[in-house]
């Protein structure tokens, strides 16, 4: 078992919230998901933990970044640009992970939207000067990740420039069964994670699943030996 | 064994050219390698198949063009908006396969060049407003598919506007062993997966692999019976 971080999940009611609440709190973590309601959020993790005995609060969006030690962001992209910006001095120093993915959908199906910044999370990185961003999580499956019952199956590709913050998330994401933590470079490479998720939803419209998406021909001694590992013991 | 498709590979002696050549003349398909420079295209050639006996001939790109029944663009990005106009007459009601990642390298490792168009696929769509346009193979790593004593390990996500032309070039993905034809959406989705070629290459680059992609929870029956099916049978 790794050594607990306490979490904070921002916009955590939601199905991405929710599900790396419970992946999270399964692998140790006590997790703080927060709601700009914390009433809301009490009942969505009551609803959530169904009686299982799991560290998971829910709490208001300030408690979670105040008292997590790693933050995730999971709230709808058009939420983010307003919500940061008071959070900026909770969470300075921190690493902030980004799952936002600014999608739309029309006729012809999903499409990412226009972010000024490049990327939600290279947005995230300029409203928290301080933080320390990392892009992650964006192609694990909501429904699976909610559903301790299923396998989730996907790699997780972790972008930061920031190599003990990607390490750490890298290390997180190893921790729940099924996914992979995979370095797929700095920052700026959020965009293309993001958008690729308009991929990953056009499939399972096609298709009718929960797709993953998996890194070919990439062993795991091999992803563990030459991985982002400088700060596997790190506090964050 | 399926039914043979004059392929034509415009800038084909690059990696991606050579190792498509190869790839779907194993399948049963006569290919043209063309070039700008013929003499080029013939020596590339002869060095590729070395002595196999494998139905590739180089050629000039305006017989490739010509002469292709499915026609597949693997020059380099730059080379793009200037070779297109002269071709759109040959190209027109074809079926294109545009293989084109707008892809730059600086310190921090690869990234995506600014298209107008949004894709360099949805350019060479506005360049050969006849034709029909897919956008397939960006993660089709080219050392492997050269080399026919390796596997190539990677899904092929297809993006188009055409039905038929998205079926027709999942049918020729499914006949390289080691390759599945996904259907990723319309056309406007080749974005994405250029995009992604930048991550596919950020991993290639820390892990020292050819990477390839997969989706994942995606089984085959499935895959077959829900993909766009409609043109299998069609000629180009």
């Amino acid at each position: 078992m790794p050594d607990p971080l306490t979490i904070g999940l921002l916009g955590g009611t939601g199905p991405q919230g929710r599900g790396l609440a419970l992946r999270l709190a399964l692998a140790g973590h006590p997790v703080l998901l927060g709601s700009r309601d914390p009433g809301r959020a009490a009942a969505v993790t009551a609803e959530l933990l169904a009686g299982r005995d799991l560290p998971v609060r829910g709490v208001g969006n300030p408690e979670a970044a105040d008292r997590g030690e790693v933050v995730f962001l999971v709230f709808p992209y058009d939420g983010q640009a307003a919500v940061l910006p008071g959070l900026a001095a909770a969470l300075a120093g921190k690493v902030v992970v980004d799952v936002v993915n600014p999608l739309g959908v029309d006729q012809a199906g999903p499409y990412l939207l226009e972010v000024p910044e490049g990327s939600a999370a290279e947005q995230a990185q300029a409203l928290l000067p301080g933080a320390r961003v990392v892009a992650a999580f964006h192609h694990a499956a909501p429904r699976l990740l909610a559903d301790p019952d299923r396998q989730v199956e996907t790699d997780v590709l972790v972008a930061a420039d920031d190599e003990a913050a990607k390490a750490l998330v890298v290390g997180l994401a190893d921790q729940i069964p099924g996914c992979r933590g995979i370095d797929a470079g700095p920052l700026r490479q959020a965009r293309h994670l993001e958008g690729f998720t308009a991929v990953i939803v056009a499939v399972n419209r096609r298709y009718k699943i929960h797709a993953g998406v998996r890194v070919a021909r990439l062993g795991d001694d091999r992803r563990r030996r030459l991985g982002p590992a400088a700060a596997r013991k790190e506090r964050p």
